[in-house]
């Protein structure tokens, strides 16, 4: 039988641990005392069974379950309600590792472009892929796609909406979108080198589908996307169905400790369909270890047959100045969000930004193996 | 202008608290340093205040800011996004109280049924309502409509899926909403009363639109949605949109401490528009103290104009013993939701059923006014 292997800190130890494991593994599935289940295929082929149980410190122990694969229905918000539904509202727990059997990673399908074809696409075959964010909320469309053309021409290969960028009457999607994509095309007129702006869509079905149908009408090569904020099954729901450029996926609302960035950011956005994966760089304004910005690269970039892999975008509080160590930690394949940093420069910048730009070519040139 | 005021607890005190407070106010809204941002209107008209600092304990400060009603882009997507978007991310902060402007409230639209709106669908217009949860995941459409007819003789008032039955090969949600519905049909035919059946919807929108299309041939009277699960903005638009029934929400993936219940459960499901919202009572197999179940149960009954009411719904291991002790705590306006416990009866399911039933009627006599 096909299994999700799924990995939980609790605070318990020893035969403690293990009655947690038990009452775990009934309330992910049955939701009802083991005694109460009289039925042979639940109890056969629903019930998952406890895989291991190891100490992880003094207070903690890592129990690992293995569910049935066939609990998740092959869809991703009936898999995360397995795996950490009624389980979030714990205390005292954490979903810390996440293994998913072939044939679930078949049924979600992952991402559509990879890094590969965001290298395409971005026409940068190779070194890391630059990015920054249109900010701040409260400009105007106008304001924006100015901010968006002076950032084209300093040769960044991606240009995201911040993702607070909504709806708003202040400065609509629609005519954001609009703005901002007819400034790269004018650049790339001119240049002759086209940057990828990514609008942010963010709303219900219905918004999300008006603002896509604007994005593809205008010719948006990318998307920007906050899978928790929209929903993760409406996240995959978008991947695979209407929209045919590649997603990033923005981390916010991603919680904190309940949820590890590492299964959340690294295997449930990568099997949703994430393209690029946005998420804090150490040293930055968030909290995230080195020992997670490595993993969540290694994650996204690592072969999970048949899933194509997905771009590590180290973010959140990033400066030029970090390019050279950010490479030499990630290597190539990495696109690398440098956002408000830039404009503390002000009117200047135009030429902050080209040096963002010159400084990925550089490290590129440094970059180990 | 009108603000939405947002309580975080922050581990920090005094200047560090202040200094907190200026970070996260920047963080959820421009993504900037205060030094780059140069236009008049988002300075005057996004950034956030400082409301107020106040010392929790030792090591936190409740930190509440107001932003200005317009950065939420009057859409819950945008709202979540704007109060704890990137902030989730961080380990050491909550999001603890939230008040919505009125404009907000208007925009949101909050439940349409309401407890009132429930009650008259149920039937019953005063004492406590009667609930339960078809399970486990495992069995056959036609094993669960019989498990539905079964309660639906006892006499429940709303019969609900378990969270976990999605559209599973082994259980189509299709066939499931079908036979379950003619069976609580069947039931009213012989014995004249009519218990609610609530599916449980869940997958993206084609998912969810299928599902609810099914519901409604059939003519199910209620359904059940996790908010979470799907994404509030999905959750809302459904509601408000295709949805014509009373909508309980599920907590599924509802976090654990980092939106405090109260904000999550009470108010933003309330302002999406469930109409009754499952939540675990203290005592059972989940940790919310009996201060967070009575905050709650306020904040869903309590005046909130324009909005609809919101019927509280203890569960999480309650048990029929436990009926008078819930109908002393909460009074009338309850939804009691008694699952897994009832199904311990095995083949006394339906007298198990009764005595919970009647147990409820006996508590409204009970009941505190």
């Amino acid at each position: 039988m096909e299994t999700i292997l799924a990995t939980y800190r609790v605070r318990a130890r020893g035969a403690e641990a293990e009655r947690r494991a038990e009452t775990l593994l009934l309330e992910q599935t049955v939701e009802l005392p083991r005694e109460a289940v009289r039925d042979g295929f639940v109890l056969d082929e629903i019930l998952p069974e406890v895989h291991a149980i190891a100490d992880a410190d003094e207070q903690h122990s890592l129990v690992t379950l293995a569910f049935p694969a066939v609990t998740s229905a092959f869809e991703i918000g009936q898999l995360v309600n397995v795996l950490f539904g009624n389980s979030s509202l714990q205390p005292d727990l954490a979903l810390v590792d996440l293994a998913l059997p072939l044939d679930l990673r078949v049924a979600l399908g992952g991402p559509r472009f990879g890094i590969e074809g965001l290298r395409l696409i971005c026409g940068r075959p190779a070194g890391p892929l630059t990015c920054t964010a249109l900010k701040p909320m409260g400009l105007t469309p106008d304001a924006l796609a100015a901010l968006c053309a002076t950032l084209a021409r300093a040769g960044l290969d991606v240009i995201k909406d911040d993702h607070g960028l909504a709806d708003h009457s202040f400065c609509p999607a629609d005519a954001r979108i609009r703005a901002c994509t007819e400034a790269v095309a004018r650049v790339a007129d001119e240049t002759g080198r086209s940057a990828v702006y990514a609008p942010n869509l963010l709303g219900g079905p219905r918004a999300l589908a008006m603002q896509w149908g604007r994005a593809r009408a205008c010719g948006a090569r990318a998307v920007l996307i906050a899978p928790m904020l929209v929903g993760l099954p409406v996240f995959h729901d978008l991947v695979h169905g209407e929209i045919d450029v590649p997603v990033l996926a923005h981390p916010a609302l991603g919680g904190a400790a309940a949820i590890a960035p590492e299964v959340l950011l690294g295997r449930l956005f990568r099997a949703a369909g994430a393209d690029a994966v946005i998420y804090p760089h150490h040293g930055g304004r968030f909290a995230y270890s080195p020992r997670t910005c490595g993993d969540l690269a290694r994650l996204l970039r690592e072969p999970w047959e048949p899933l194509a892999s997905s771009m590590p975008t180290p973010a959140g509080g990033m400066s030029v100045e970090r390019v050279p160590e950010l490479v030499r930690f990630y290597g190539d394949d990495v696109m690398l969000l440098v956002g408000g940093s830039l404009f503390l420069a002000g009117d200047r910048l135009e030429e902050r930004a080209e040096e963002f730009v010159r400084a990925a070519r550089e490290a590129h040139g440094e970059a180990r193996p």
